[in-house]
């Protein structure tokens, strides 16, 4: 049973009841949990208070509601995080644009919501006194800027009984337009101390968070080799698409096995991987259509992943490719190639 | 859009639109194909008049409606083996049981229904003038036995550009009881001239019925080296369920691009597997429960697909299992355990 707001979910083909409504509504996601007897999200952004009602009911829900209200709000993830010693950036929780005046002497800063971001959207950057006019004024952190070596990401699952497991860590490398995951590589060609000093932190993180369910860790790594824990998502993630094809678990089989208290997976990869994001092409709007499709499905080791959206917007996520590799050099090459030839525009 | 006979079949939750119908009725599926643009199939026993005058009329079905009524008929296989000189066991076509006291000298062989016959179904052995009372009394086919060394089967798919791409051969060995797979070994093991005549026989074969779609060729292993076809199968296939772990293309999207005129995809595998079949073991009848399971889901590289069937009966197809190891004999000891723990029963 799927709850979605968009009539034309691409969920809703391949759920035995599909249900059409708002997830941050209160009644909508209690109701829904009421035909139910396991409850989980997809996306974090959803009516927290409905879940922890149908938890204390008897349901249940995980990732926990508690897990999921710290994650909906970034200051209580940072907060989190230091009250754990956790490393993460520095910063200053605020309630409004006065305060961003107020701490003249951390500038600069990027400034993001404290709730509702989400893709980029709600971070702004304060270089300084001059950008203020530009802040948010409403409750939000402000986070030291970090020199970023590279962003890397790694998925841990919890289940019910406590077991815990780790994804290997991958490379994430962003747009620079429209900070969105442009691709992956996995493994991502760190260091094994660096890798595994990653993997620690995101089981100390679901150990103490005592979630079950997959969590997504993004990490900075920083120039001088420092790994900083930037956010959280409690759910499969973008970060973890290639496991689908690339690993013996996938990261969406992790997450089921962890909530219905089955054994863990093997997070073992079969074979290198990279993943790109299927992204809307700026300039088109309309009914998507997917051009150089052909091409990429002659590559061995190209799995094409779309999600069925009929309709595509700049940036959209339309689905992502994920591809396979022995040689590290062969797989980067692929890589570019299907970069190149695949776009995603509209029908004139 | 689907269409099958059985209100819970299992994929009533994974198609926009579920038909419930009589896939042999000739209005039943004539209407059915109103409704879309390409038809195909996952059964060959189907109404495949009503697939002819879709086409006619139009609509793109494949496989086409005159390779589907060859495969329907054992006899056409067979003459269709015959009349192109790919290597088969020797036969006759009968009309009726007298026509068996009349090939006495061609006895000891199998009968083996025309029509309707379906895993190990409508086949009885002849092997003197005391069995023919046991025959059945219509058009049929006898068919000599044969000295069997292995059961091997090769999938073979073809585009509607013509391109066509075989995937590795498999050893398929047999329920002794039952006359189901039991499990199948890739790669077989077989020496290379072996599989590359193999190989070379599925390509010539779906060439001559140029054919569209995913084809199954079973064959035999005579215990003096030959290769003898037995069956063919004209849609995805039991002998081919580790594709969809094992191999960079599975059969059902090797059969989806055919049918789409998309190019084919590498049949490359991916890792060493052995696929297991679960069925429901004698003496339980009623709620399926799976006996084994948490334990198997321990193991890397075990892929568990249950179908999702309510019921279970002896021998039904419940699901089955991929392995998956790189070294062959940690293969085979998975595939022993895997065997040993798993067991369909229902509940009380």
């Amino acid at each position: 049973f799927v709850l979605d707001p968009d009539p034309d979910a691409p969920c809703k083909d391949v759920s035995s009841k599909f249900f059409i409504g708002d997830i941050t509504d209160f009644d909508t996601v209690y109701n829904f949990g009421q035909n139910v007897d396991v409850i989980t999200i997809e996306i974090e952004n959803v009516n927290a208070d409905a879940l922890e009602k149908l938890q204390q009911e008897g349901k249940q829900v995980f990732p926990q509601p508690d897990c999921i209200r710290m994650i909906q709000d970034k200051s209580k993830q940072k907060a989190f995080f230091r009250d754990h010693n956790f490393p993460t950036s520095d910063f200053i929780i605020i309630n409004n644009k006065n305060e961003i005046a107020e701490n003249i002497d951390f500038l600069p800063c990027f400034q993001k919501l404290s709730r509702a971001g989400y893709d980029g959207k709600g971070v702004v950057k304060i270089e300084n006194s001059n950008d203020i006019s530009k802040g948010f004024d409403t409750h939000s952190v402000l986070e030291k800027l970090v020199d970023i070596q590279k962003e890397i990401a790694i998925l841990v699952a919890r289940n019910i009984h406590g077991e815990v497991s780790v994804f290997d860590v991958v490379e994430m490398v962003f747009h620079k337009e429209n900070n969105l995951l442009d691709y992956l590589m996995c493994p991502s060609g760190l260091p094994n101390e660096i890798m595994e000093e990653a993997s620690s932190l995101a089981m100390a993180i679901i150990n103490k968070m005592e979630m079950v369910g997959i969590l997504a860790v993004e990490m900075f790594l920083t120039k001088d080799g420092k790994i900083l824990v930037n956010e959280l998502a409690p759910r499969p993630h973008n970060s973890g698409h290639h496991t689908i094809n690339a690993s013996f678990t996938s990261q969406y089989e992790q997450h089921l096995r962890a909530i219905f208290g089955l054994p863990l997976g093997s997070t073992k990869s079969i074979m290198p991987s990279a993943m790109i994001n299927l992204l809307g092409e700026t300039g088109y709007n309309g009914i998507a259509k997917y051009v150089g499709l052909e091409e990429i499905l002659k590559i061995e080791g190209v799995f094409v992943h779309l999600y069925g959206k009929k309709f595509t917007k700049p940036h959209r996520k339309m689905g992502h490719v994920t591809i396979l590799d022995e040689n590290p050099l062969i797989l980067r090459q692929k890589l570019n190639k299907v970069k190149d030839k695949i776009k995603v525009i509209a029908t004139t």
